[in-house]
């Protein structure tokens, strides 16, 4: 963003330049120039003056928007660079091709503004959309899905239809499997804030503590990528455990190297779990234990409702949970063989 | 795809379906219907009376095709799975963030069929394409440029503007790096047959070789996949070398895994050196020495010159050819402390 103002004359403003200089927020711009009467008549007018200084025009999304039957679907995923969503994509793409649809990608970079903006620009293009967006508000997606038919992955939003991990049950066999090899405490490496995933995990885990006698904990919420989980494993020193549970397998990745930098080897000191069993945790050393929910039929599952939906069916409020599993690899070994149960 | 034949009556039949009732190929169908002119009128007819029979319609791409300036572009990803497409992305759509534009990627899963269809598909609702496809033949890239600007990246198209790493002076960075390191003999992995880039490094390497006094050899085509280089490995075995160079870092990985399951040791008994330099390789152990290029950069430079051609700008058919460098990382090390070289 270029911090100096103003626009370089070789582009065309955008709906960000119009936000600056109206001095509101983008998505009021968005609201205002789409939707007059849910913003106030001085708030609009002042939008609308912005908009025409600048010379911004809203994309031609209104006569593409007429356009239905395209035979495309798009999915907004979260995060292009987190390996989880390989399989995720996979699975919706091939179940989209068997059904004769084409399946697109929007790259929303965890930005619930990115998600927003651009859900509703190609909107139009699309029969209906998949949505993996942690970020967008409940009031955000039900404003996508009365324009098209909309399916959300591992959330609720009342009264859509969605497909989620088991993610309680998940927390818990990874607990189970954890007390099993001796450790009494979990440390629990939250993913990101409002992340309704990331409330069902932690729950999870409270309530599979209870169970199991297990002490747990947690720490986050954090940035849910490999980096996130690095700076996670500092905060975890100052209050160490034995096991640790992540939200999802690139902060595990993240944590192991964390830990190794502070010169905490894994599983000798510390056993990691990780969430999702996606191809990257699977390819590190120690290679790791992860929670497995079946990423490609949840695609799948969510395109085949989705379509099922495009043409006529009635959309279930109940959610479709799909099952999980551990798959125990190197990265959780017994507790007390490293230094921290020594001490 | 099932073998048995026939349809599932709960879905809409697809060209596939049309292809096998007519017993022509897919890419048969699409033109037969598309443009009926460009097949024999024995095959138009059959294709016509098998989608009648089955009840195939075209998607309305027509309809959508004529919508301009939706300033939506679209990038065709040879396989999202691949983590050095994620710094492509993004720098792909920052750049079309930041002149307004909407980017919405496709997986190709490194099919040139999927590739051909879909950007047929969708190029009606995008104002051009970037496309990554190693699998389209130039005349099928040509066909879609007629329809809406594209820019290529990592290979050249006659008569298409397009942005390139520049291969040959990648191998032989990897190629004075290994020299340097007192090795003697370098295999190349090759990636998928055809590949342009595949052609640019291996000739590369053997140029380098000549003057650098280095033997070469290769090996492939392979799989541009983990499993790719895993397989590689066992091809290596049957004539080893201490040094090698992969065609990209997935395979690299791939390699390094295929030989410590031969209990070959990394960068004991061989180096080996990745290309691309992606997010995958920093975080293996050992970490991959690799060929840097600019990902971000190229995706960006793709899409503000297809932004400036959509515009009016007369679009060059000279390349533009990116820098590369050597980012010397934990696989690499110097030759005769391994067992190959003692024997």
């Amino acid at each position: 963003m270029d911090s100096e103002g103003g626009t370089d004359p070789g582009r065309a403003p955008t709906i960000y330049d119009v936000a600056k200089a109206a001095g509101v927020a983008p998505s009021t711009v968005s609201r205002a120039l789409a939707r007059p009467g849910r913003v106030s008549a001085a708030t609009a007018e002042k939008v609308r003056a912005a908009a025409a200084t600048l010379g911004y025009r809203r994309s031609s999304v209104a006569p593409v928007l007429s356009a239905v039957n395209t035979r495309m679907l798009a999915m907004v995923v979260a995060d292009i660079g987190n390996p989880l969503f390989v399989d995720v994509i996979r699975g919706a793409s091939a179940a989209a091709e068997a059904a004769g649809y084409t399946m697109l990608l929007f790259d929303a970079q965890e930005s619930y503004l990115r998600e927003r903006e651009a859900a509703e620009k190609f909107l139009g293009a699309v029969d209906g959309l998949v949505l993996t967006s942690p970020r967008l508000s409940d009031s955000g997606i039900r404003a996508i899905a009365k324009q098209r038919p909309v399916i959300v992955l591992n959330r609720v939003v009342s009264g859509l239809p969605s497909v989620l991990t088991d993610g309680a049950r998940g927390v818990r066999r990874a607990a189970e499997h954890l007390g099993q090899l001796g450790h009494r405490e979990i440390t629990y490496v939250a993913g990101p804030e409002a992340s309704w995933a990331d409330g069902v995990r932690w729950r999870g885990l409270e309530e599979a503590g209870l169970e199991l006698e297990l002490r747990v904990r947690r720490i986050g919420p954090n940035s849910p990528t490999v980096e996130g989980g690095a700076k996670a494993a500092r905060r975890w020193a100052q209050n160490p455990s034995t096991a640790v549970v992540a939200f999802n397998d690139v902060m595990a990745v993240g944590f192991v190297r964390g830990l190794r930098a502070l010169g905490v080897s894994v599983p000798g000191d510390v056993s990691v779990v990780g969430f999702d069993n996606s191809r990257t945790g699977a390819l590190t050393v120690p290679a790791l234990t992860s929670v497995a929910s079946p990423l490609s039929l949840q695609g799948a599952t969510a395109v085949r409702n989705l379509i099922a939906i495009i043409g006529g069916a009635r959309s279930s409020e109940q959610p479709v949970v799909l099952p999980v599993k551990l798959v125990a690899r190197d990265s959780t070994a017994r507790a007390g063989r490293g230094r921290l149960m020594r001490s």
